[in-house]
């Protein structure tokens, strides 16, 4: 409790900040136990709504996470490193730049419940393909996997024209993956625009990527260009805020 | 209400997911005005914290914010797009493909509250630029508003050593601003990496940028190197996610 709470006069917001302050200053450090509603309604001399309201801040904050029948903890940040170009990493010259944020490096996501469908494309896919009315596109749809969290759902849209019959419309897309195949059907993509935004999870997001409240999703999207200007692809991802730290690298010339 | 919903038995969140479902489905477009609790209590037949719940998860979704006064209403997504590198902008190369989200192309963030100090550097900005125990930094700290609302917090940290003296440590920076400064200083940076993640707003950033409940904050950490690899600059972005799209741009050589 700070000095200068009462007891009797402690509001939920009193309370919150407390515990803000102490996770701030490392003296709850992540990974530990928080008090509970009971401890902190004796603690700090409040009823149980007050406590339980003070707890829901940092949830949604998302500092703080109930771990089902052991308890709340605070919460630990350590995201896989996501960099573009991809191809750029082995670039020695990038290689002694220390990062802001400590990742997983060895950390790689492995994919899961692949599923391919041809359908007609939402409106917005269309038009950034540049899709005639009535144009289908080969659906790709998977997530990404850490330690059996998921961490990404992706979903990736071809013109069918471009791709039918080749690999891209079948499960395993075969050696070096879509963009391969594209380079041999004549499409290669060597140009990329990923946009980016950050929002809260749909329901179903949070359901599928298993979030913990007080965590936001980033959403990307991917689209693929040839060297003469054709859009191949559009990837949307959907990636859990708390696994993730992207990172983009790139020169200014004068 | 749903038609399989019974008076007396609904519950917030079957009141949330038919909002929600209105929402996507456009007849709730964005703009437009949320039925207020009163209007939900009668229409669902429930009690006001009911109805009460039912808003608030919608808000912490950051799909419906309260204006003051005045009800509560679907919010609007019509972000700034800021596009990595800037200089690709002009190349005509990339001018044609279309966007997923539409965005005010016109907007331009002004600069605003710059202060400048001199000050020991926070240890992860004293590692990423390289610095000895005791070296200080100069510190600019600035915001961005657009139409008097902020968007984005910014601060910028440069190796005292290398630019005391200079306009970098004045206000003002000059025509060009720091770059162009720490050009003529023989230090122009030509590298640029930038490090993404979201989360929620701690309470200082929640009312400095004024963000509705729900919405999340975008942290970019830039960092400037120089063509033989110094780093000279770290600036740190916290932005309104509510208000921007970020674009990313890049080839791959085969």
């Amino acid at each position: 409790m700070t000095d200068n709470a009462q007891p009797g006069r402690v509001g939920y917001r009193d309370i919150a900040n407390d515990l803000r302050r102490q996770i701030d200053a490392g003296s709850l450090p992540p990974g530990s136990r928080i008090p509970g509603e009971n401890d902190l309604m004796s603690q700090y001399g409040v009823e149980q709504p007050t406590a339980r309201r003070a707890l829901d801040v940092l949830k949604n904050e998302g500092l703080i996470a109930a771990k089902r029948g052991s308890g709340t903890f605070v919460r630990e940040f350590k995201p896989i490193r996501r960099v573009s170009p991809d191809r750029l990493q082995a670039n020695t010259s990038w290689g002694s730049g220390k990062p802001i944020w400590n990742t997983d490096v060895g950390t790689r996501p492995r994919t899961e419940g692949v599923t391919v469908e041809v359908e007609l494309p939402p409106a917005a896919v269309a038009e950034v393909l540049r899709l005639d009315d009535g144009a289908r596109v080969v659906v790709r749809r998977r997530r990404y996997v850490v330690d059996d969290k998921p961490v990404q759902l992706a979903t990736s849209y071809y013109p069918e024209a471009l791709v039918a019959g080749s690999a891209i419309a079948e499960i395993n897309t075969g050696d070096g993956g879509a963009y391969a195949r594209l380079k041999e059907l004549g499409h290669g993509p060597t140009r990329f625009r990923e946009e980016l935004r950050a929002r809260m999870p749909r329901d179903t997001e949070r359901e599928l990527l298993g979030l913990a409240q007080g965590t936001p999703v980033i959403l990307i999207v991917r689209t693929a260009f040839t060297a003469d200007d054709q859009p191949v692809e559009v990837n949307e991802m959907v990636l859990d805020s708390a696994a993730y730290v992207l990172e983009y690298k790139f020169t200014t010339e004068d």
